[in-house]
Parts: C-alpha cells; sequence; structure tokens
C-alpha cells in the first residue's frame, strides 16, 4: 500500500463506513491509537483537532479538511510543509435554507402570529415583503453566490463585499471592505459569510455596526471571530429594532455567561446553518484521493497566505 | 363623463387617493353613498361586499375584484349578466415568502433552537434540508407555478394537481385531484392553492388527510372551504408529528371557540399570506379600464361557469 489514512474526526465511526464503501486503491485505513499520527502520510480531519497534532505528523503531506473553516491551520507559525485542501461547494444551499428561513421569520412576523394565536387573536397587520428590500452579503464566495441567487429569487437587491470590489455574476454591486460603510447604511439585511483571516478578524466592529439602519437584521454565519460580539451586543441594547441571528461564534459553545443570549432580538443557533455531512465530505475526500494517485491538482486547495 | 365608477372595499379612502393620481379618462368617481349602487356602471369592489349588493346594481356591466377569491360572485343563483375580472399574478412572490418562510422555520426547527437559546442550551441537533423533499401543490396556477419555482430553488421536487392532468412548466409531474392519494403519501409538504369551486369545496377530507405521511406538513392557502377543518383538527390530534400551517378558513375571522387554535403542530394566521396591495389592484384596475375604453379583452377575467 502505498497510502496511510488517519482519521482525526468526532465521528471516526461514520467515517470508516462511509470510506469501506467507496474504490480507494492503495491505501490502508489507519486505527485511532496515537501512535499512528507518524506513520500517516494522508489526513481526513477536522482542523481543529489536526492543528495541535501538526509537530508530530513526520509523514503528513496531504490533510482533506472536513468542514470549510481551516483557520486553525493557517495561523503565521504553524506548518505549511503539506497540502492542504477543504470541502466547499455543498454549503451554499444549506446556508441559504438557514438565512432566508430566519429572514422570512422574520419579515413576515412570525413570533407576533404565534403570540396573537395563543391568545385566539385575528388581527391582520402590516406587511413587509423582501421585494425591493437591499441584502448586503459580506463575501462573494460560493456559498455568497448562491446566497445572492435566492435573494434575487425573492426580489431582493443585493450588494457583494469582496476583496478587489471584482464584479461577480449574480450580485447587482460588489464593493470592497473599506467601502463597507455606505452599503451598510442602505442594507435591510447585513450577512456576512467571511473567512477568518488577518484583514477580516475583528472588522465588524462597534464602529460600523453603528452604521445599521434602523430595523435592519444582521446575520453571522461564516466566521465568529469577523464579528465584535460585544459591540454587537451593545449595538443591540441600544437598538431594540434591530436584530440579529448568530450561528458562528469566537468561543464555541458561546459562553452561557454571555449577555448576547437573553437579548430578545437576538437568536442564537449553534453553528447548524450549514453543516458538512460524511456523506459529502467522503465524496470530495474520495475525488480527491483519485486526482493524487492520477497526479493532478486537488480541488479545493487552501492558499496558506491567503488563509482561505 | 361615460363612465362611473362605485367603490366597494374596506379601504375606499386609500383607493380614492390612489385612483386620484392616475390617468383615467371619460370617468367620475361617485362617493359612497348607497344610492350610487344604482347609479354606477363600473365597481371596483371587494366580492364579499359587493355580493348583496348586486340585485340593485341596475346598471352594472363590469366589476373589478380586489382580490383573487371571487366564489362570492359565482354562486348558482347570482347574476352573471356582467363582466368580472379579478387580480392575479402578483401573489405568487408574496405566497412563496409564507410558504417557504414557515416551511424552513419548520424544518430547520426554529422553535427547538429558540426554546434552547432560553436555557442556554449548545446543542446541534440532527438536520433536515428541503433538498430532496417531495412538495405537493394542489392547483397549477400563477400561484402555484411561483411555489414550484421557488420549491426548485431550493432542491425539491414538485408535484402538482389540476383539473386535466396538463402538463406544466416547473413541475416534476402533474396529476388529477382523482389521483391525489397516491401522490399524498409520497409528500413531505402539501399546499393547497385551489379555488373554491363546486369540484373542490371539502374535497380535502378526513380520507385524504389520512393518507398524509408521518411527519408531513399541510398549508392551506387558498380557500377555507376547500378543506375540512374539523376532520383536519382530528387527523393532527391524532398525529402529532404532523403539522398544519393554515392562512384560509372557510369563516373568517376563525371562531374562537374552533379547538384548532390550540394545537401545538397548528401554525394559524388571519389571511396574511398573500394580501391584495391597493397599488396593484389599481395598477390592473387601470389597465383594465385602458382596455375597455379601446374595446380590447380585459385581463383576468373570471369565467362564471367554471368559478375562477
Amino acid at each position: 500500500m502505498r497510502h496511510k489514512l488517519l482519521l482525526l474526526t468526532s465521528n471516526n465511526e461514520r467515517y470508516r463506513e462511509l470510506l469501506s464503501s467507496c474504490h480507494l486503491p492503495e491505501i490502508v485505513l489507519l486505527g485511532d491509537e496515537t501512535s499512528n499520527i507518524l506513520e500517516a502520510n494522508i489526513w481526513l480531519a477536522e482542523p481543529a483537532l489536526a492543528a495541535p497534532l501538526l509537530p508530530h505528523a513526520k509523514n503528513l503531506t496531504w490533510m482533506q479538511s472536513t468542514i470549510a473553516g481551516v483557520d486553525a491551520l493557517v495561523k503565521p507559525r504553524q506548518r505549511k510543509d503539506y497540502q492542504l485542501t477543504n470541502v466547499r461547494g455543498v454549503f451554499g444551499p444549506l446556508m441559504s435554507e438557514y438565512l432566508f428561513g430566519y429572514l422570512l421569520a422574520h419579515q413576515r412576523e412570525h413570533q407576533k402570529y404565534k403570540n396573537q394565536q395563543a391568545e385566539k387573536i385575528w388581527l391582520p397587520g402590516n406587511f413587509k415583503t423582501l421585494q425591493g428590500q437591499n441584502l448586503l452579503l459580506l463575501g462573494t464566495g460560493n456559498i455568497a453566490k448562491h446566497l445572492a441567487k435566492t435573494a434575487k429569487h425573492f426580489g431582493m437587491n443585493v450588494t457583494g463585499i469582496n476583496r478587489g470590489a471584482k464584479p461577480t455574476q449574480g450580485f447587482d454591486k460588489v464593493d470592497t471592505l473599506a467601502n463597507i460603510s455606505h452599503h451598510l447604511t442602505q442594507a435591510d439585511a447585513v450577512a456576512s459569510i467571511l473567512p477568518s483571516t488577518s484583514q477580516t478578524r475583528g472588522s465588524l466592529n462597534a464602529e460600523l455596526l453603528s452604521l445599521m439602519k434602523p430595523g435592519a437584521i444582521f446575520f453571522n454565519l461564516g466566521r465568529g471571530d469577523v464579528l465584535d460580539l460585544d459591540a454587537l451586543y451593545m449595538q443591540l441594547t441600544k437598538n431594540n429594532d434591530q436584530h440579529a441571528i448568530l450561528d458562528v461564534f469566537n468561543q464555541e459553545p458561546l459562553p452561557k455567561e454571555h449577555p448576547i443570549w437573553t437579548l430578545d432580538n437576538v437568536i442564537i443557533t449553534p453553528h447548524i446553518a450549514a453543516p458538512s455531512f460524511p456523506e459529502q465530505v467522503v465524496e470530495i475526500f474520495s475525488n480527491n484521493y483519485h486526482k493524487l494517485l492520477q497526479g493532478e491538482q486537488l480541488s479545493h486547495e487552501v492558499n496558506f497566505a491567503r488563509g482561505y
């Protein structure tokens, strides 16, 4: 066998099961013993589990991440002498279900009508539609492109933010993070799908958040550390007509002490917007493994310098 | 002035304001006095308000309904000696916001995560996606076509039910109401957008409802009397893994005595899924009025025999 594969996931059993039904020639799947860290040349791994073990991984040449967020692996002093690939392209539809589920629940006032039902009150109210509203997407990658497509289907105007303001199909406008202020003041809904990089970390700070317009709704769907959570807490305490839907946090689980848990205008979910399904990860791994055998370039390669 | 227009809506003031800014030659807008019922040849009216006054409307030649549902005007013994038009084509996007807002809230378990947040519990759960689920749409008209489009965007399989099982763009399959049983047993979500006609009234009865599969979610978005509400109540009492989202009722407001108000697996909203905005109604009226002046055929004409 030319290749030795190590699993480092919170669900190794499921991965073993799925890998056993794949055609993967010239590979042996190692057991979970610590000693195998030295031996394996390929890792199928969750970044947070893999990061502390990297110094011991003498033979590692390729790591397939089971998730999109690889920031635990691209820090300045970490090893960059192996090939790192992540999973992409499968999260857009799930993220759309999450974002538009919560956005529609908000705009179409699910909670108000639920409260009325509890009192048997029949009272049609004023009415907001997504049609003609402005959505600001921070990020214009695969996930953001899918979100933009859903937003256009619902008749929204969509502005995207990326590094070079490069025109991106499916967006009405694209601009840079440096010019975000203008767009924030116009947006009815703002969603961050930004990766965690040296440029994005902490970029959604008190000053930017204060530019959101009355009644705006903010989503954090990318990485937790892009947002200053305490600043958001202050912003939403002062502006209870603004709302936030948060799925990712700098520290997960979000500590019970954080006061944002209890704000009425905040919804907190436990990083469930777009889970990686092992089935999809194994499919991506298997495709990449066959490319490796053929000497082809792997898909979804992470650029260590860029950080995603 | 050749034409005399009477308003019969619950919001005449708003309609007066909007009409005053339209270019409508050769028409006089009458006041709201009862005596004007005799004089007017054109009515812009809500069917439920217009129906009891029809016998007195000596000069009526054309009525523009402000809503889609005209069943109050097409009953067997009612006058059919005038031209009746309704509003169409504007409800699809609003209905999609309603249906997919509640469908996503259900599948992505908004209530469960809200309850967890109240206890500061961080617990990702199992996960359902709309992708690959089956949506059964009762009706294949303009609204259903738009719902089908949204459903396809979310990766669902869409079956439509119409009178002749005539193939309809945007649906994966189309069949007749007579063959509904088979499709009901397969559907993860069922939505009725049926008009109220002699064939559809009461058609969603205990027998059909009992065919819904475990965990299915049922929407009534069309007309209330298509559904046997007491049968649905019994069905959902016995099967608490099934859910219903109800926006229209045979009697509106839904009487406070009806036990369905209090079922945990039912959401009741006060006929708000797709309201007619006076702006849209006036635009349709104005277009039709210009067609009338030109001697052209009016848009959205109701067929009294068919009932919609």
